[in-house]
C-alpha cells in the first residue's frame, strides 16, 4: 500500500506515536473509497446498548446479525467500523483483515440515571481481535467526568504502547449545560479540544449549533467576532480547536433525519474542513441497498464531486 | 466425543473464542440427554444465597446436602449444574468430570437493601474446581449496574483468556423500572442483547411478558408491528435480540409453579427457537422422583416428543 | 499425629482443599482434650478491639498480657486460639507449635458508627506468625455486605491456596434486620448458610433464639413445621443450614453469664449437632482457675460426659 | 555545559534526589537568557483545559497551533514549557530537545462543579516524550484534596525514582476558603508549605494578597509582628515557607492584566525573593511579537535590569 | 554498639518481628542521652502541615529551615527526629546516620473539614531516606478510621518485612466523642490498645484526662475500681492497655504551655512506667537555647534526676 501525500501529511502531525499506532491510523486514512484523500466515513453500532435492540434494528431486521454492519461497512467502502465487544466478537473472524475495525471499549444505555459509562472492553480485547483502535466516550461536564478521563487515560496510554490508535467519542453533559447547551458551538468545541488535549488520534463530536452556552465564552466569541453564523463555520472553528487541525475530528449524524438534511451536514463538514462522519442509525436503519445509495453519496460529497 | 453438526454450528458462532472455551461449550452441549441437539436444560442452585436456606432447601430436606444437587443434575441428564463456591467445592472431587459445572462468580441475598451482588468466586476458582464455566449476574437499569457490569468484564477476560465460558445471568431493575418492567418484552430482549454486547457465550434471562416498558420503544414496537402476541413469539424476539440467534439464550424458570404451566413455558421456549430452560426452584424444591419426572418431560419437549 | 476416624471423616467433606489446608484443619481438630473428637473449642480474644481494654480485661488484669490468652487456652485443653494481630505477634515465639492459632484479620470497635470492620491482618502475616487458619467477620445485611464478602472472598482464595483455613464469623445485622432480628433463627441460619457458600471451612454463628424475622421465611418455617422449639432443634436447623452438616460450625458465647446457663448452652449445642463453642469474655474475665474449671466442664459436655 | 555556582548551590538544598533529578532541575535551571541565575520564567498552557479554546486562543489565533507555545518559550529565552500530554504530544518531536518540558498529568475544566481535577497524563508519558518534569495542581482544602495528594504522592515517588522533577501548582479552595481566602497570605504561604512537604521541587501559588483568612493564623501574625504590608514582603513570606528559600517558588500572574501591572508584580516577585514567574494567559494572547517583548523586559527585571 | 540488658528485654517482647525491624528500634532505643535506658524523647515537627508555616514556625524563624530540627534533635540528645517526606528529604543527606528518623508518612491540615489525612509518604520513601521507622496517624471512632486502619495495615505490613519500625499516633475523635471524651481516659486507653493490636511498635497518645467517655466503660471503671485519680495512675492505665507495658508509649505534650506543666506531666509519664515524651511545638516554637534546656531538663526527669 502506498500512503498517499496527504495521508503523510496528517501522520506527521501524530509526532509523538510509534510506528504500530501510525500504521494502524494508515490503515483506517487508506481504507476504503476515501482511501488516500484524508477524508473518513466510520460506521459506528454502538445503538443496540445505547437504545436497545428493538428501536435499533427492528426497522431492519437484517441488522440483529452482527455480520451484516461489516458487510455493509466493507460494500459501502467505509473506513472502518466501530462497535462493542459482542458485535465485534461475532465477526471478527470471518472479517479478519476485511476493514479496519474500532472496538468501542465503554458503553451505557437507556436504562442508566447516571452520566457514565461503563467500561466493557480492553486493550488486550482489541488486540486479540485485530482491531486498529479504541473508542472510548466521555463526558465532558458530567459529575463522573473526572473518573471517565482517568479510564481514557490508562487505556489510551495502553492502547498507544501497543501500537492501537484511539478515537474519542467526547459528548459534554451534566449539571452546568441544558439540552441546548450540550451542542452549542463553544461546548462543541471545548470538547473537541479536551479530547486533543487527552491525547485522541481521532475525535468525534456532535455537529455544533449556534447557540453559545457559558456566559464566559459568549463574550469571548462577541469581542473577537468569531464567525458562527453557518455549519460550516461552526465545524471551521471545531477543527480549529482541535489544534488548528492538525487531529482528525469526524461528526456525529445524529437521530436518524432525511437524505438532503444529511447531505447538507456532510457539505458543511467538507467545506468547514472536518475528517468527515461517523453515522450509525441513518445507515443501517435503512434498508441496505439505500443505504449503500446514501453512503456513495456521502462519500461523493467528501471527494467534492457532489 | 464426536461434536453433532449441530453443535459444531452453534460453536461456529463464537468465531472469536479459543479452542479451550469453544472445548467447554462443547462439553455443556453434548452432555446429557439433550446432548448434541443445541437445547440445553441447566440446574441452577443459588436459592439458598437468595433467599436462605430454609425457603430454598425446607420443602425437600435432601436438598441441604451439596450432592443431591450434582446427583439429580446427573441423574436427570442435563447439560449443566450451577451454583455458588461453596456450592461446587462440597462437590467438585466426588462428582469430577461428571457433569459441567458452571461456578456462579457473584451473588446476593435477601438481606440486602442495595440492588447489587457480591463476588464470590474467582477464575481461578473455576479452574481448580474443574468447571466449564464462570456465571454472573447483572442488573441492567439498577444504579450498581456500570460497576457489575465492569467486574463482568474483568472476569470474562479472564476466563476466555483460561479457556472457560461464560453464562450471563441478565435480570434488569432500577429507578426506571417497576416490578412490571423487569420482565417486559423490550426490557428483557434489551437485557440479552446487552449480555451478548458484553461478551457473554450463554445469556439467562426471564421468560418477557407482553408489556412493553419504554415510552421510546413503545412507538417503534408499534410503528414496525413487532409481534409480540404469545410467549412463543416474545422469545423468538428476544432470540433475535441476542445476534440474530448467534448466542445460546436460556430462560429461568421463575417461582415454582405447576406442572402445565412449566411445560406451557418451556414449548414456547422451543417454538419460539430459544436455546433452553434453566430451572432450580421448581427442580429441587420437589422430591426427586417427581423432579426426575418433571425433567424429563421438559427434555421431551426440547427433543419435540412432547 | 494419628488422624481419628471422626476426624478423616471431617475432612473428607472438605474435598476441594489442597493437602495445607487439610492438614491445618487436621491441626486444629486434633488439639487439646477435644481432639480427636470432632468437637471444638475455641478461644477467641477480640474483645480489646471491640469493646477496649478495660471492658475486657480489668474484671482479670492478668489478661491484658497477650501471654496470658495463650497460656490459658493450652492449659485448658482447647483446639485453637483465635486473636488480631498484635495480639498474636507478641506471643507468636514463645508460644510457636504449641496451640493452633487463628489470626482475625477484621476488626470493629466500639466508637464506629458503620456496620464494617477494617481488615487489619493478612495472609502474610498469618503465614509469617504460623498460624493454622484466617478469622474474617461478616455483617450480611449491612450496607457494606458486599464488600465484606469482597473481601473474604480475596482473602479465603489466597489463604486456601497458602494452605490455610478459613474461619468466619457470620453475624447478620442492616437496616432489615431489629436487634431481636439479628439472633432470629431464621437469620442465623441464614448466615450460616451464607458463610458455607462463601467457602468457610468453620463457621461461627450466635445461638438462635425462636424468633423467625422475615416475613417470607415465617410462612415456610410455619407449612414444613420446621421445629424451632428448643435451643437444640434450632441448633439442628443451623447444622442442616452448613450443607447438612458438612461444614463444621461453632456458637459463640454471647455476653457473660452464669454457669449453668453456659453449661445448657453446650448441651444445646452438642444435641442439635452442633461442632463445639467459641468462647471469650465467659473465660478470660473469670480467675484463671475459675476459667479451666468451666472450660474443663465444657469440654466434659462435649465429650458427653456431663 | 558548565552549572553556575548558583545553580549548584541550589541544586545542593535538594539533598535527597538521584543524579537523574537534579540533572532535570539543572537542564530548567541552566536554560534560556535567565539560564544560570537561579531565576525562572516558565510558560504554561494548560488554558485550553480550563476555560477552552475559544477562551484561550481566539485573541491571538496563532495560539491554537500546539506549535506556537513551543517556539515561543523557545525563542523569548524562557526555562521550560509547561502543557498537558495532547499539547506536549504534537511538537514533542520537532522541538526534542529545544527547550525543557513539563508534563501537566492533571487538568480541571470550565464544566466542573467538583474541585478536583482528571489525572491526564503519567511519568511514563512524561518519560517517552522527553520532559525534565511534570506538573501536578493540587487545591489544599477541598473535598478532594486528600485524594488528590495522594495521586500527587504515587506520581512523584515514581516520576523521582525515574529522573524527573516534580513541579507542584498548590492552589487552595474549598469549604473553609471564601474567595478572597484562597490568595490569602497565610493561605498562599500555607499552601506553598504543602507543596514543599509533598516533596515538590518547583513550587507555584498564587502572589499573595494582605489578607489573613485563619483565624488561628491571624493572632499569630500579630503577636509575631509579621510584615506583609507590601507584596515583596508577602513574598519573602512564602519564601520563608519554602524551607526559608530551599525550595523553588515560582508565581503565577493570573488574569490578563496591563503591563506596568505585571512588571510590577514580577518586580515585588524578585525583591521578595521568589524564584520567578510562571505566566501563560499575558503571554500568548498577545500578539507574538508583544509577548516576546514583554517576556523580554520580565526577564530583564530579574536579571536585576528593569 | 552494646545493646543494654533494659533494651534488650525491651526488644524481647517484639517476637514476632525480624532482625532489621528489631536493629531499627535498637538504633532509636540506644541514641542519645537517654540511649540504653528504655526511655524516649522523640522530636515530631509536623506542625507545618497540621497548623501552617506561620503557626508553627513564626515564634522562631529559624526553625523555617528544615536543618533546624535535624540540629535540635542532635544537640539535645533525643531518640529520634520524626517529619513528613519534604522535611526529611531536605536533611536526609546532611544528617545521614545522625540520628534515627521517622518518616510520617500521613498527614491533615487546617483547611480539612473531613476527620482523615493524606498519604503522602512510602516505605520506599522511608527506605531510600535511610530511616528507622514510618510514622502513622489513625483517628479510631472517625468516619475514616477503617480505611486509615487499612492504610496502615498494608503500609505497615510492608515497612515490617523491609526492616522498618512502625510508629503509631492514635488520636479518636468523630461522631461518638466529643472534645473532652478525645482524652478521656477510657478512651486513650482504647486508642493505645488498638494502635497494639493493629502492630505498632511504638505508640503515641495524649496524656489522658480523668473523663470517662462511653458510659458501658464508667460502669467498668467504677465497679473494677480502676485508679484514675492521677495522672500517673492514668499513664499506668494505659500503659497495661499496650499489652501490659509489652509495647512501647510515649505522650505527646500538647499545646504550648509553660516549663513547669511540662515537667510535671513528664513526671506522671515516668512515674506511671510511660515511655517516655514526643514533644513538638513546646521544643521548636522556643529560642534554641531555651529548647535545649527544656530537653536537658526533662531528659533528667526520665533518668530519675529530676
Amino acid at each position: 500500500m502506498r500512503i498517499t501525500r496527504r495521508v503523510k501529511e496528517i501522520l506527521s502531525h501524530y509526532e509523538s506515536d510509534n510506528p504500530g499506532t501510525k500504521a494502524n491510523l494508515a490503515r483506517i486514512l487508506m481504507e476504503g473509497k476515501l482511501g488516500g484523500s484524508g477524508k473518513l466515513v466510520i460506521l459506528p453500532v454502538d445503538q443496540g446498548f445505547e437504545h436497545g435492540p428493538a428501536r435499533s434494528f427492528a426497522p431492519n431486521p437484517a441488522a440483529y446479525d452482527p455480520h451484516y454492519h461489516f458487510q455493509l461497512a466493507i460494500e459501502a467502502g467505509l473506513n472502518a467500523y466501530a462497535a462493542p465487544l459482542g458485535m465485534i466478537e461475532a465477526g471478527a473472524d470471518t472479517f479478519a483483515g476485511a476493514i479496519p475495525t474500532i472496538l468501542k471499549v465503554n458503553s451505557s444505555n437507556s436504562l442508566a440515571t447516571a452520566k457514565d459509562q461503563a467500561v466493557t472492553g480492553s486493550v488486550n480485547d482489541a488486540l486479540r481481535l485485530g482491531c486498529a483502535a479504541i473508542g472510548f466516550t466521555i463526558y465532558p461536564g458530567s459529575d463522573e467526568q473526572f473518573e471517565m478521563m482517568e479510564e481514557l487515560r490508562e487505556l489510551a496510554e495502553e492502547a498507544k504502547s501497543a501500537g492501537l490508535a484511539v478515537v474519542v467519542w467526547s459528548y459534554p453533559r451534566g449539571p452546568v449545560l441544558d439540552k441546548a447547551g450540550e451542542t452549542a458551538v463553544d461546548i462543541c468545541a471545548y470538547a473537541a479540544h479536551m479530547a486533543a488535549l487527552l491525547g485522541a488520534h481521532i475525535i468525534k463530536v456532535k455537529p455544533p449549533t449556534e447557540v453559545v452556552a457559558l456566559e464566559a465564552a459568549k463574550k469571548v466569541y462577541e469581542k473577537e467576532r468569531i464567525d458562527i453564523a453557518t455549519l460550516a463555520k461552526r465545524i471551521e472553528h471545531v477543527v480549529q480547536a482541535c489544534f488548528n487541525g492538525k487531529r482528525l475530528v469526524v461528526f456525529s449524524g445524529g437521530e436518524a433525519k432525511d437524505l438532503e438534511g444529511i447531505y447538507a451536514e456532510c457539505r458543511a463538514i467538507r467545506d468547514g474542513g472536518g475528517s468527515g462522519s461517523i453515522i450509525g442509525r441513518n445507515t443501517f436503519q435503512r434498508p441496505k441497498d439505500e443505504a449503500l445509495a446514501m453512503l456513495g453519496k456521502i462519500i461523493e460529497i467528501y471527494q467534492g464531486k457532489a
